[in-house]
């Protein structure tokens, strides 16, 4: 026991150090030129490309290691990485270096009547952790996006792509040197300990926001213990409500794609709501489209009335964020039975209408509470592509700080810088 | 000790009942016109400005309570509320009913390739909790704000003025009803128990935000247990550095009124920074303002050799916010130095430097990390009646969400609204 206790503190002094070197390197990234992070952008990628048979190789040992603790197919195939996902990888690289910096604009000012000029300036926001499972792409993305933003960074990815990790950070650490940045800009945990984490959310004096990336269990459990500031991303719980007044076919389609296109992300419709008005009509409508994509349907004893085949849908149904080809369907009265179940059972990510009547449109994008509502598309467009932000960090659900996708400027924050002549308080 | 833990499960519950009752107000608040936020605010100021004789007698005994346990003079002045007092809470809610709204404004917007109209729209907050000490003005500050943003309110303040609190909360709730507002919109805590906060800072589900206004031990508490997100508020150990190159009469009047003005705020300054080659010049000059306001130095020491009778500064006054008559002196090598100290020792509140040298103004203002930093003016400036905000629920000093000066445009967040003509992700 006593041995533990030492363990723990070990961990917890190296996790301080390297929060204390990450704000050393944060304060040289601050206010280096563009130029100079996309050099680094770019080198980065080149030595990539040019290393892929070693990065191969460092992920062979993961891959071998996890299969010989039985790790599921499905699973393995996340932790992979191949000849064309490490030119993904790449690819992402220089999409960032081309994309703008955010770094330095001005982003308000005003002359006051005491003749002090108030500038609000955009800058980095320091020292960025993220915590994040599987995928070792996620090692690389975030880099390039931690970087081109001014951040110096303290990864703590999964011990089941440990190699392929350190092997990645390594990449970036000695381009960092060799472009005359600081390395510490680029720091990974590997004890594979509980303490680690632990210690690493309560280093407040270091860390300036924790990024969790990866399923529901990891972003509750880093925001429980977080003494950091955290952005929460993604559980998606989202719905699309078709209105007596929509256009059934475009229904049918956004329907359809919100579900089955790619059900396992966060911007996949989990539940759909049906005016009772076009309920005879929609319902055999969508349910044969859907069963013609092996999608399990879920429904309320109305929606039952005209699929008497399916299931009943429970309470715990409609909280459910099934990623996966279920979804719940749920007979309302009207837009404001539709508002209000998207706002009761919602987590506040997609929420899209269809409907061609104005005023039904205006009132459930004013009235649901989400990131991202919609009339008339698919909730699978939430996404900093999409929304042609370039790139994306993640996608927020909370309300502090950012909200829907995070793009580079999501991982910057503010700063006053006045210029005064002499001006004192009265 | 059965009996306790009942209570306090009935604390927990009662809590979370007040969270769903501000949920639900905070969605019909939501969309509600500015001219109704208005008619509110008006409509209370002029309820207090009636009732001052009822407000001063629900005063009079927290008061009476308050020295009967013994509490000292400068503790009861801040709870007392008088006619000068009453007055300032009124004027204060017209000052906020004259600020324009923040809430629906289009931040942003673009049509993307596929037709896809994406905007940017600003909206409130939701829920906003705000744990604060003494000052019974804080209540209404905290509705007029609260309320002109959109946002419902749940109000935890200290117990030594909560009869006070109590009164001002229900004044409040009448005129909401009387508006035809959900009087949900503001909700006081009562119980006066430990169990109340930490129930509310679990409270996830159904509150947006913590705002802690208050000293720092208040703020610590508040950061160390939420699961809320939190904006913090306050703790300034600001700087001003005195350049080689600095006007010294400039320096003299920034220093005396950054330091004296009012030394219990948290935008006072708490440490001067001296250019080594002006350190002979300088300090005694300054010695010598300071000494006639009454402050006490305490000097590094080269700052002895030149104020032989000042104590002699210890590291712990490097990191120590006085909020009094007590300035800490180090001489410095050069900019960079003054640059080193700031980001160690620092707060990251307010930060100057005076000096008449472009290149080192320049190199200070981007090099020093924190949410204002000043050339050539007192750090007293951080405010946002002085930045032009009309009034601020109080100064950040994360990163997150919001830097400096927080008005009625922190207290609200975004929302993408996205328009489509069936549009599928392919």
């Amino acid at each position: 026991m006593m041995g533990m206790g030492m363990e723990g503190e070990k961990v917890i002094e190296k996790v301080r150090q390297v929060g204390e070197r990450a704000k050393k390197a944060s304060l040289s990234l601050m206010n280096i030129s563009t130029g100079l992070k996309n050099a680094f952008l770019y080198a980065l990628a080149e030595r990539l490309e040019k290393n892929e048979q070693e990065i191969i190789r460092a992920n062979r040992i993961d891959l071998e290691r996890a299969m010989a603790s039985g790790m599921k197919k499905a699973l393995l195939d996340r932790l992979e990485l191949n000849s064309k996902r490490i030119k993904d990888m790449v690819v992402g690289l220089r999409q960032i270096a081309g994309l703008s910096d955010p770094v330095g604009e001005v982003i308000e000012g005003t002359k006051r009547p005491n003749g002090l000029l108030i500038t609000r300036v955009r800058v980095p926001l320091g020292v960025v952790a993220i915590i994040y499972e599987a995928r070792p792409n996620v090692t690389i993305d975030s880099i390039g996006l931690g970087i081109k933003s001014g951040n110096a960074l303290i990864l703590r990815g999964s011990s089941s792509t440990l190699n392929s990790n350190l092997f990645l950070v390594e990449e970036a650490r000695v381009t960092l040197q060799a472009c005359g940045l600081p390395e510490d800009a680029v720091q990974i945990l590997d004890s594979g300990t509980h303490e680690e984490v632990t210690a690493l959310l309560s280093l407040r004096e270091y860390v300036d926001v924790v990024i969790p990336r990866g399923g529901g269990e990891l972003i509750k459990a880093v925001v429980e213990n977080s003494r950091v500031p955290v952005i929460e991303t993604g559980v998606g719980n989202c719905h699309v409500y078709v209105d007596a007044r929509a256009d059934l076919i475009m229904a049918e389609r956004i329907v359809v794609n919100a579900k089955t296109q790619r059900p396992s992300v966060c911007n996949a419709c989990e539940t759909l709501l049906v005016h009772q008005d076009i309920a005879s009509r929609f319902l055999p409508q969508i349910g044969k489209a859907l069963q013609e994509k092996g999608v399990e349907i879920r429904g309320c004893p109305k929606t039952r009335q005209f699929l008497p085949q399916v299931l009943e849908a429970t309470e715990e149904d409609w909280y459910t964020e099934y990623l996966d080809l279920i979804l719940a369907v749920r007979v309302v009265r009207d837009v404001e039975g539709a508002i209000a179940h998207i706002n009761k059972y919602g987590s506040r990510h997609s929420e899209a209408i269809v409907t061609e009547d104005y005023t039904t449109a205006r009132k459930f994008l004013e009235e649901v509470d989400a990131a991202a509502v919609y009339v008339n598309a698919s909730t699978r467009f939430t996404d900093g592509g999409e929304f042609g932000m370039g790139a994306e960090i993640g996608i927020s659900t909370q309300k502090l700080h950012a909200r829907g996708p995070m793009g580079l400027r999501e991982l910057t924050t503010s700063k006053f810088i006045v210029y005064g002549s002499g001006q004192v308080r009265e």
